[in-house]
């Protein structure tokens, strides 16, 4: 019962953002994805970030690029953890202004920004976010963590006998 | 009843934009002053940006500090062209994000963005736009861009003067 | 009787400045194209400024890049109002001069500033100036908005069915 | 029983991170207010970092200048999420360093950055984790959003009246 | 015979283009001092520019701040040297939109650029461009050289008796 | 008997520092082009430096890049003109470090920088200083302009052809 | 028995973090390659900085891109001088996170940082370090700094022979 | 007989540079302090450079700003490990001047670079330096390191004993 609602400006993010959904799925916790434009489907957005809550999402990550005011006005109006992800997009000015126009909120809403590109990062977000009142999922965040030590541990091996 | 819709984030906003409502008043152009927040009211935001265009207003100047999603948003919802000022607020990166989440916007909302803390220019643009169909008003801003003129030719004199 | 003028500093800016061009085609708003180089020609730049509002011209598009000094000089000379278009350019540094000096203009003379290589939001927001006054463009500008909106959607079921 | 963690690279860091406190007191839920230092007191990071979810931490924020490695140290031990406060300390080169540093995390170990200075917001974050779970401060949320929106029409009515 | 023309854009920017007449005057050269503005003055900037070579100036200096069009304006009229001071005027971005729409010139038209609020070297460089053909004032210029390198070893004397 | 010094930091700056020298022999002007490397030959650097005005060079163009101390350091010991051209090197961070390390020099000691990667530009700054006092060179000055601003206009005519 | 440590957050820094190993080679002086990630093996981190200068190592180089935290922390836990080399990994936003997140260490824990994949640099430092109290090495850096001008010196000719 | 040099461009970058002339001597490691300009005395930089390693010294630490080439060609003429401090000089663009032009050396020339404005922990990395064949310094090395952590703990009592 607890779904991760995963959001995006454009289709052209969802090479970037596929990466929450598969990392999520890794969790198997369950996700609802859907495209919301904040300056082109403004009454999308405002359905959407009002109903939320209300219809079993537990957290919101909101990928857009550029002047990027999607995840913002999603966190304006939920009551729910909002994770930004600011998407190097096309016009991008080499994602300055993606990440600026996400993680500079003014006080009384925030929006929890991971980095530029870093929808992977968002999807262990909201995992860790759920696994705070679910036993379940913290003990997968433990096992994620600890299959990370182990790449990283094959990956010195692997460099060490091949220097 | 060519009406300005002004508009900005918070009320700490007021010194900088209350340079646009003067020099509009200089103009002899009408205004409309309000507090609208796109993250503290967004429905107020909706219903502003909604029906500007209903009700006499022909250009919107709207200014906002941080991550400032109020320009954009109005552009989004309204028709009308929207004038950005980015505002230099108190925790904003040197101006940076105000800057670069109004000015770029994606593909099909444009924000007419003037400089950082540029309230003054955001009324000249504001009677300039007016101006392309009122004969008068253009006559106005000739006149304006002639007293800026002369206030330089008497400043070169001052300076020749006292050098 | 409402003409856009769209210039630009090389014949190099082209293939930006033509997204603003065929926009406003697609509005059926007239376009005037010159190459005028504030720097290799400045007096074809006197020349076209002081001239454009008294031939027709409503609006005046000028896309530069680097030290972009074309748009905030028209707009010293007309008393029109002036999109800037910053170019990102071959010896830019990353767009960062094109936008500063195109946006960062002193009191009194603005330049109506779009995103870095935003020519269609610049054709857009011409549209939307010459919709002060026109009715007829003004619902164009709305059907424009609903058609985003269109596409937006269709993407999104798209994403939907393919995930 | 859902605690809120606050930790902070030095006591200078105090004036800004107190935001998080008070607005978390706002709230009625406990926080465990701590310094760490990821570089003077690298054993104690580890041991609190490794042990907050075991003593009933549910979230933990850590605010850090300059080179600010405590928000991403903690979230490298510990499962919980983690909120990072980029603090604008007297020797960052504007701040730029410490948003960089905490935002900026590589794959696998998120921080949940807020805006620079935003003390105050990661206080609201924790919250709205906690709220995920817990309809009580998700009421409170609601709530708060309700206040801040008040606060603006207030403000408004203000301005309208003294312009 | 050798003047220098010294101009900017307001006489805001006297403070700091003041070092270059003082150094100048050291040098015991002749300047002209102008306030000529690019974007309130367009006229007489094409006065100037046309005409600086044909009175007897070398070389010529402007300072300006925020989008400061002035020296590369004068660059694109005149066939004599520009020296380009970016001055950190009161609404420039911390000098860096000052410092990139005078530095990033296009190929074809130079502007010789000293450092943020660097006037007084702008007027060491004038004196150099005049000594390429006149012994005195290279003369001047070694000298002037040897007093910099005096005063560096009193202050050494100085810090090395007071430690 | 105007020679102008072309000296740069390394060999891979060559294809950049070429422009320089080709629009240089376009003006007929001599040109001595060496390397010299401030930070692996600081003492070819001391004599090339500390010489070159001794045996018939106006002016000095230098251009390197990253930390680039090659242009500062020749100013520091000759009497010279010295014209910096930021090279976007290989392992510079989008050219800001070749900028900032040649553009940002001490009081005392100028250098005139022209844009990252502007050698073209530096050879025509070259030519204008020679050009103050050889009227020869001044009148081709005007002409090279002249060309200029025939390019753009025939530039002008094929776009508009070709719409 | 002067061993130099180096270390990289992950394998994809080895092409990079090479260039260290290859000079240090040169130099005769042994290594100790490592793969230790501050954000994935956080135990392997303290374990390696808490016993290098215990068995042998005189000088840890280690190297790290984005939000890069292995530098410091090993400064913080090792007494031994440490040098920084930031990577431009692939997620880096153009290597700023990875310059700050090393460079800007707090009072009391400094990381000798080197240039933007500058890891050849770190080899160097690393040796000139071992060279404080070791004759046989300072000579072979004094030889390596003679053969750096040698190259110098024929690039100088290859170029004056092909203009 | 471990001396370290400290350098700076200009007294005016004393009061930073004296962090470091005071931790060294908590360190009982003696320091030779001299100004020495890199643009002002070129020919006491080549000296001091050159000799400092025939004299005693070990650790060159050298501070300046702006355009800030003295640790870089002291690193250029000098076999000994050479400490960088950019200094945020008056003139300095934010510090981003300082620290570009000292971190990015080319490619065998490294500088070691701290924080801006960093000079004690240029000092502490010194003593480092020495401390890697001095067991004495090593010593004291950890025992200062170990004071740093004290501190912390206290800090971090007083806070939790005033919440």
């Amino acid at each position: 019962m607890n779904k991760v609602g995963i959001i995006m400006g454009s289709d052209s993010d969802l090479p970037i953002m596929q990466q929450a959904i598969d990392i999520l799925k890794g969790f198997d916790i369950e996700t609802e994805v859907d495209i919301v434009s904040a300056h082109r489907t403004p009454e999308k957005l405002f359905d959407y970030a009002n109903s939320a809550h209300k219809r079993g999402v537990s957290v919101i990550i909101a990928g857009a690029g550029g002047a990027a005011h999607l995840p913002g006005m999603v966190a304006s109006l939920s009551p729910l953890p909002v994770i930004g992800v600011p998407v190097k997009s096309r016009n991008s000015i080499d994602g300055w202004d993606s990440v600026l126009s996400i993680l500079q909120m003014p006080g009384g809403v925030p929006v929890a920004t991971v980095a530029l590109d870093g929808a992977q990062n968002a999807g262990i977000l909201a995992a860790q976010i759920i696994g705070c009142s679910n036993p379940e999922i913290l003990t997968k965040i433990i096992e994620f963590k600890e299959s990370l030590k182990l790449k990283v541990y094959k990956a010195a091996e692997n460099v060490k006998n091949n220097l």
